[in-house]
């Protein structure tokens, strides 16, 4: 079903280029236009058709977009707001991706060329994503069945919500509305520590020791190889909900790690059940 | 190709399973003879083919078996092998599946039963698994392209040592040998202290967040899913391997957070790039 005349995206890697293949293949849109730095990767898009048209201009690719979506790192992001907002029609809603969200929304809400005008700007974190980046490894499915975060304000456009609420779902994403600061909280433990987490872990194994490691060690980082400045940019611009998340994790780890050198097998078994019990109660989406 | 007249398994679950349809399947043995506690799983045993006769005696099992493959959770493998020794015959060889094996092996060497007896130990582990248990798990290619350890000791007799490589080598697995410290601590790096950490985070992460979670939290905790007293007695024998296994991976972790929670943007680059860099050089088996 159309939603939009024009949908822009700027930024067309794992997650952008995912966007407009599903827009694509559901009609969401009446056209997708990309918006990037350089040449060589507007040609990578093209040839991946996730996009109808590419330009590197933001004016030429926003002006006419009723819908533009963010799809660059956390710091980009708000650069690139600064621009879109120059260049965009009135009542155009402008949409994000970034995994961080108070300090986008922050910044972006307060940026001189969103100020007066009837442009609609919420903040989005649709949940999905891979150890790979850039346009090949777009699907087009790669939002069914994620979540899919959308943050309210007090300076959020209702309409504009609902629209964007409405583009998410006709993607097959799981929405849930969070302000800035509970999606912070609550993607600090769920994402942001397991990141934390899967660096460390394949940080520390000496890589002589990786010819003894198997599906367990290969699961447990697999993150690990994501970009390592798209996650430094979510780490450091959530870096006091991380701080707060890394501790529940560290008195969990702590707990274990005490009852299993104290030789306490009880203690040990009884920690593992509880964390055993959680996590089956886990599934992700339709997966 | 046949290499034993007669195998029995003592353990029929995952991976006792797994072993039994891959040496039916490759055509390793004349006949594999699976021992069972309970007259429940040796029917469930029998429904997935994993063996070719099943029994409830130890005796019975294992007296003309050429080859015993002790696929028990770590403590109970040295009960089991203890009464194998007054059973098996002479010139039979005995191996077994544990994740821990200084402790295994002492054990077992050490036994009253074995003591005297041209019978053969030789500890091995196949580094293959799942979180999930049973012999309803159980896969013929489980071993495919897995690292299967085999270990060597003073004691080790070195016609069986070959005949266990071969065998787990006709499995398609990819052999190693070590010393039982050598592979205690190597594997606490890589298989222990991730199934510690994935315990901890799934342990760690409230459970109202579950819904915010998505590939990244499922992947890095899938291993907490798994048998929790298995995986205690795993731990406690090899405890001291495991306390410096976590103190390296304390120390990486640590620098992270530190990095991530002072704004130190470059620093956390710089150790995030490691870590995928090293990721990014393991693959596993054949998969």
């Amino acid at each position: 079903m159309k939603r939009f005349d024009k949908i822009a995206i700027v930024g067309v890697g794992l997650i952008g280029g995912s966007i407009g293949l599903a827009v694509k293949k559901r009609g969401v849109a009446g056209e997708v236009v990309g918006v990037f730095r350089r040449a060589s990767t507007m040609k990578r898009a093209m040839k991946r058709r996730a996009i109808d048209r590419g330009t590197l201009s933001i004016k030429d690719g926003v002006r006419d977009a009723d819908l533009v979506i963010l799809a660059a790192p956390v710091y980009t992001i708000v650069e690139t707001a600064k621009e879109v907002f120059k260049y965009a029609k009135p009542q155009a809603i402008v949409t994000d991706v970034g995994s961080t969200k108070s300090w986008i929304v922050n910044k972006v809400e307060s940026l001189k060329s969103y100020s007066g005008k009837s442009i609609f700007f919420v903040g989005s974190h649709p949940m999905a994503g891979s150890e790979r980046a850039g346009v090949e490894a777009a699907r087009s499915d790669l939002l069914e069945g994620a979540p899919c975060i959308v943050t309210k304000t007090p300076r959020t456009n209702s309409s504009a919500v609902s629209k964007i609420i409405s583009f998410w779902k006709s993607l097959g994403a799981d929405v849930k509305i969070l302000t800035p600061k509970q999606h912070d909280e609550s993607v600090s433990l769920a994402s942001h520590l397991p990141h934390i987490v899967a660096f460390a872990l394949a940080g520390a194994v000496p890589l002589k020791d990786f010819k003894y490691a198997a599906e367990g060690f290969k699961d447990t980082t697999r993150v690990a190889s994501s970009d390592p400045q798209l996650w430094a940019d979510i780490f450091l611009t959530n870096r006091k909900e991380i701080a707060a998340a890394c501790r529940v994790f560290e008195k969990y780890y702590a707990s274990v790690v005490r009852a299993i050198t104290r030789g306490n097998y009880k203690g040990t078994v009884k920690l593992l059940k509880a964390a055993k019990s959680k996590r089956d109660k886990f599934s992700y989406g339709k997966r």
